[in-house]
């Protein structure tokens, strides 16, 4: 990775090599090269996680992190800076405990899940129900866990493009309701998490409306393994739980500010990340670099030369508990969006592109895949079909999205715990993925590629042969 | 990785688990933790390495081999072990080399590449056209070449899903021609190859046939960055290339044995690898371990219980120059196929399986899910589109296939090169893959699941409303 990152800022300046270029590729070339060796991204998310740390949106840190945004994005050139408020349901973590009580005692690495109902102060105690995979949860008939604690020890699969993640997430976010409308009195689920350690991870749950709300908390990959072994001994499991938490009526606040475009401003080149994070960790990967990436983005590609089209950043304020989408949508269903995109997998390399639907023949996008081949890049035949949580409203109403699919095999080791902090980050892959997201913003802001016509002629009916 | 493999087997035991199991799934889940302990694959990625090695389609080692497969097939209890042979064109390496001549001598690592025709006796030399990324090549004017040796030096992105060898695979299958109808007399690709390496990995070659036939090599990925480094000091680059080659017409053969079914004997459950490989190492990862983990998991499965299906191994006796494709969907496009899969990507973990179009909601399906789930192995939304080359044709003309994505990330360090070997072969992560194959061979050998019409249920237009 390195040798080829040094090749590349030589090979840039190299008079024998034979290129075609399209009028932008020089420029986003010199954007790229410039973001290989550029300090802003690993100086925005070491400062957000020494200055900020945890930031769970509805609490105390929240508002630090806001006003550490607008000083941060005012600091770094951006104008109109702003925030936008909007009201959420915080939800705020106090004690947690867990422990197998028979057959015997040992003390469990549990984290509540955002959302969560409390225990009784004195927490709960019950057998256990349990369930390798998810799917035998869901086939377990109604009743058949009356009393007990389901709990589910599936492994997530590790992957490079994070579909494991995708893949298991019922498992966190419906399995509390599925186990409640079977009986269950709590809920268990293996963090969803690649690696073994005692560290569990957190996320958010969406109880449905037609089941009664139990506690539900993940527990370790280690801990999910040990009532796995212990289990397969065929001894009944007790296990007490206590889980104590309260919700709030807040505020959350994204923050934005944008490099205005000379000859059509109210274009708008958007990207971003969220600014809110977990509780267990300082935020370092999850989203520190993901808006480090953004920022750093936005700032190359809007200083190499003034852009023609807007380029906005967006610091989403409450990404992790759902509620950023609806609002950032809603106060933005005006605006003149070219392109968005919104950087959410951690801080290691780009592996691959996805362009927008109809977009990836054009010469704009053909220098794309050019500039950042060298990168170790590819762009991917299938068009993108999002970018990001906080876009998807917006996506779904029609703007066009752009999408980079960063090394994931390491991020769900770390992802929503205690271990998401500033060492995982790796400069000189974190300054990888901002050259691969500054090329296409450099590009998108300079052009008049209109990448809703070009989606729009793809969806379009065949014509008939006469 | 090992901790949970090991709960997994433990876990199959457990008396204290929930399970909802179709009649199949509790086969299937022994099939799979015998697969995770059984040496079946090792020994026949060791045996094939050591006893035979290399096994270029056309040489003697290539003989060797059939006569090798025979007598394993046969011992491992297979029946109607035989072999079907086909007329290929051999292409068969010379002595081979390249030098940089000027500024200054430097020798390069080089292979040719597969199909190439060989240089005059004495070699060529030329001033080199260098090319950054592939689409720069495709963007030189016609004759702007003319006398040079093109050389593209764009990196293969590393990817767990292999895409990135894809992706970058027309610069060494079409590159040699493009560059000749450009001018070219000779071609040099960086080695479509992750990691840096100085042993350059060889591959087919597809000359069209309109453009005159240029001789045409790999370069090591580190003498690809050489010349990069080279070029970007802004010198005229001068190389001599030497390669020597000859073809023959020659004999190839696929091998295959079965395991019968009881009841539906004329039904077939076709699993296999190929048993041909590229000259340069012993043909371990590609596809000594592809060939050992089909064959150990039709064994596991044929052997759990006399199946209802017939289970047929088919080992392709030219898959790296393109031939045993056509030979076998012609030699068998009369039988009664229920589902096809070839295994041709290495030696480690599995991590997502994709399934004929159709069948993933059945509850044969929904149980092999849950059989793998706890091997970390999740279930592709999308609809398998084939499952390695040799079986493409047969999937084409409507044959479903079922393909297993194993972790890739490292395959493309080793493969077509000197590197693959036995050592690359991690027992534990074969074995884990074995156990994805047995599971899925088992389950539709021993249930009367019909890909086909399941197939053509979802192909089949939507009715309209009334």
């Amino acid at each position: 990775m390195r040798a080829g990152l040094m090749m590349l800022a030589l090979a840039a300046a190299s008079a024998a090599s034979v290129a075609a270029a399209g009028p932008l590729r020089a420029g986003a070339e010199a954007v790229r090269d410039r973001a290989l060796h550029d300090p802003t991204a690993y100086d925005y998310v070491e400062s957000v996680s020494v200055e900020v740390g945890q930031r769970l949106a509805g609490t105390e840190a929240a508002a630090r992190a806001r006003d550490w945004a607008l000083a941060k994005l005012t600091q770094l050139g951006f104008t109109n800076v702003h925030v936008e408020p909007f009201p959420i349901t915080a939800w705020i973590r106090g004690p947690e405990d867990a422990e197998i009580v028979s057959p015997h005692r040992q003390q469990l690495a549990i984290i509540g899940l955002g959302g969560s109902v409390p225990t009784p102060p004195q927490g709960l105690e019950g057998e256990i129900a349990l369930f390798h995979t998810y799917a035998d949860l869901l086939a377990a008939p109604p009743g058949s866990l009356a009393g007990k604690i389901a709990v589910v020890t599936q492994p997530m699969p590790r992957t490079q493009d994070g579909s494991g993640y995708g893949y298991l997430n019922p498992a966190r976010r419906a399995g509390p309701s599925e186990a409640a409308r079977r009986g269950a009195i709590a809920y268990l689920v293996r963090s969803l998490a690649t690696g073994l350690s005692r560290e569990p991870h957190t996320g958010a749950l969406n109880y449905q409306a037609d089941a009664p709300k139990i506690p539900a908390a993940a527990l370790s990959t280690i801990d999910a393994e040990l009532i796995d072994h212990l289990a397969a001994r065929g001894r009944t499991i007790r296990i007490r739980l206590r889980l104590a938490s309260e919700t709030r009526a807040a505020t959350a606040w994204t923050v934005e500010g944008e490099i205005r475009g000379t000859q059509d401003p109210d274009e708008i080149v958007q990207v971003g990340g969220h600014l809110d994070s977990w509780d267990p960790g300082t935020g370092s990967i999850d989203d520190g670099a993901g808006m480090a990436i953004a920022v750093a983005a936005a700032r190359l590609a809007g200083t190499q030369a003034p852009p023609r089209r807007t380029i906005r950043v967006a610091l989403f304020g409450a990404e992790e508990m759902d509620f950023a989408r609806a609002a950032f949508a809603a106060a933005h269903k005006g605006d003149d969006f070219v392109v968005i995109g919104e950087s959410d997998i951690g801080a290691d390399r780009a592996w691959r592109v996805a362009l927008p639907a109809g977009s990836r023949q054009t010469p704009e996008m053909a220098d794309y895949a050019a500039v950042v081949a060298p990168l170790g890049v590819e762009v991917s035949p299938e068009a993108s079909r999002g970018s990001g949580d906080d876009t998807a409203d917006l996506v779904r109403a029609g703007v066009p999205a752009f999408a980079v699919s960063q090394d994931a095999s390491r991020y769900f080791d770390w992802h929503h715990s205690s271990e998401d902090t500033l060492d995982k980050v790796d400069p000189a892959q974190l300054n990888q993925a901002v050259a691969t997201w500054a090329a296409f913003v450099y590009i998108a802001a300079n052009s008049d590629i209109d990448f809703r016509r070009l989606a729009a002629s793809v969806a379009a009916p065949q014509p008939r042969r006469p």
